[in-house]
């Protein structure tokens, strides 16, 4: 792992956060953001021991101080003039599906706090360290990637408070995608369009079947083959979701 | 005017808002809500002289509090039973083109906290003046209306921030429609894609003629006619763009 | 009736067709094009009696020389230099839900040959005469409009011959609105995403009561507003669905 | 090269159906249609010589028999119960700007026939060769995909040909990846939005400098990528353009 570039996660939990944190730790350095330390400690000491570098930081994504402080931490750690290959955004507000006049004004907040204010903050914290990724002749174009859901798309009952955060972190990715593709950076958005087979979901969907859930690594794998996209062939969008899935 | 039921427009100012308000006071007494006083004090006047009833209230839609006490003025105003036939978003934060990483954390939140918050804030208060207006038999279905833009269904370069409260305002207005349509309230939401012909654009675009720009009394007319369609025919989103306009 | 202008519609039967057709017949002469003459005689002849002018002509829409016979009994009819102010496309091919497999060539033709097919020949029949229209200082611009349905815009399992016809009439009046909007005629597609309560659906749904299903005569009023949008305000997209429609 | 599976492509000629075909054949059997040898000829014999296996069938893909009489040729050479692990369709009908009125009815029907009617009488000739694929165990899910067009979600003036032609293979792609997604087969749809860089464009965007164009090589990559997803993890759509493309 000679690469100086790094990876950045925000989002690390169990499912698709820890899944693309190891993936992507196989070539770079990663840094793990998640609020709660439990989310990323026991990761970050996997990686570590198995021969890659993480660091976690905790971070609350919505939060203008903790954002920039994570970005000074990671300045400590890799230098001021470090550079990333990657950037993935997997934080999410609270889904929750509940009648529209029973939301307290905080539920409603809770969307576009994380996928709206969370989205914009974690991609100024991170487009710089993107852009010297581009100067730094990084050997797949650094990577700005949003992970999205079924409720990016669609606005559907009850849904109103997830889906408003949700839509607004896709047009956030669009914009960025416009704006920094023709600098080099490449911006996706993935809409995951089913439930993510992790640890809470094990007793979901049961009856189906072991392929009515996502993979997590399947999603990583995913992440991957977008960051390795050459500049001439950049995909915004791809959507995911199980062969049984109703859609 | 016999109705007891009212029209609250929130956004009004020169352009749609003020053309909306007008469309409406002749059918209902309508209630203008804006920041600035300035923006309804003549148009309620005018409404008022002709025999027409309005009443202005200076509201910040993004505030709890400031939204709060606009219900409460109106229902001070015309009974706490009030029910309402139609309620217009036409609020909207600051429009701006502007590269990404020069905007401001405050320069991202006005969109979202307008279209968004707001968004939200205003949907709550009205929606159960809403189905009330369902209760007291309006006429026609009560209904809630979205002024969207270009940008509510594109993200361009450097127009995140706008961007992204409009489509998270989509988002609420189309899972509004489908919460409350069985409910008998008709939500819509209706995408301006081009330049409003008003006072402060008066010089735009103008070597492509008069008709280069919509008129704000023709988009009055469309969400009349959104609001007299039959429970049996409801229009979740329109469309509208000068015929020479480029899209 | 003093106008010279006259409306075509094609695709006349109990329904939607007939319901627009009268609606326009009480401003203009009407057109009817239906392959089967049952499906408009019974109206010619109500339309002629009650004061308005209505002549039907027997039309395969999906044959080029059937659809020049019709263009040249058109003019017989109303002088060569006939303008139209609205031509509406309300043909449809067979709607079937059937196994993939299962479906003949003939079976997956039926949606191309009258959505795709017939769109077309239709649309260059009419558009010369509403490009007079607009040189004939049509009142309200001359509009072409398309009737879209749920499957429009949503390829659903076992429906890909509905559907493909359908996505293909929708491209074709959305190449046509830009194409012809600066031109002074509005193209318009609108989205029927429900049942329509005609006669052969008179079963259907009935447990949900009298508000399940879209009624004809308000789709028409929908069409005519659409119809008399300003050169400023052309709305492209509509969709229309009962309150209580799941979507 | 032990896979008795094979892998289809339709529309092969320098480009995508090429780079596609290359890349396939490093793991499976191929059979090349195109209605001109010359399209596959030289193609077949790279293959065959570096350790692959190509077979060329002359093919007009919109031609019920010829499809008929290609697929009686693939079971001839590989046998009557033979699998297919992959079939991609990447035909095209003639690109054209063109004003609406000035299309030969030919000029319409060349979009529909290719994409339509050629898209249907493809898939029905590979998808029971895929779902034999699925009985024999393909290593990954059999996939079917289909090579699409920014002209596939954009109806631009004057394209309504090739844009009609787009849109209902894509809808025939949708509709197809609901129905057999959950039998087993992998249906996508990859949007192709910006010039490939094939010899016949070679002059094109020749200012914009060699990341203007899209690397056909690039595209097999994507589909490849596509192909080995996990039944789990399936995707619909993907777009791809240059970094530097205006979308």
């Amino acid at each position: 792992m000679a690469s100086k570039l790094i990876a950045i996660v925000a989002g690390v939990g169990p499912g698709t956060g820890a899944a693309v944190a190891l993936k992507f730790a196989a070539t770079y350095p990663v840094v793990l953001l998640a609020r709660n330390p439990d989310n990323y400690e026991s990761l970050a000491k996997d990686i570590n021991q198995s021969g890659g570098k993480a660091v976690g930081i905790s971070t609350d994504i919505s939060d203008y101080k903790s954002v920039n402080n994570a970005v000074d931490t990671i300045k400590n750690e890799f230098g001021s003039g470090v550079g990333a290959a990657a950037a993935i955004f997997n934080a999410s507000g609270r889904f929750q599906r509940k009648p529209f006049l029973e939301l307290s004004e905080d539920d409603f907040a809770s969307g576009l706090d994380v996928s709206g204010k969370g989205g914009f903050l974690f991609s100024q914290a991170t487009l710089p360290l993107l852009l010297k990724g581009v100067e730094q002749k990084s050997p797949h174009p650094p990577s700005l990637i949003f992970t999205g859901a079924t409720a990016s798309i669609k606005g559907s009952a009850q849904m109103s408070s997830f889906a408003s955060g949700k839509w607004a972190l896709r047009a956030l990715s669009q914009s960025l995608a416009r704006e920094f593709g023709p600098k080099g950076v490449h911006v996706s958005h993935v809409i995951i369009d089913g439930v993510i087979d992790i640890p809470r979901t094990r007793e979901w969907l049961k009856d189906l079947g072991p392929e009515a859930k996502l993979s997590a690594d399947g999603i990583a794998n995913d992440y991957w083959h977008l960051h390795t996209q050459p500049v001439t062939n950049f995909t915004w969008e791809i959507d995911l979701r199980p062969a049984i899935e109703k859609w």
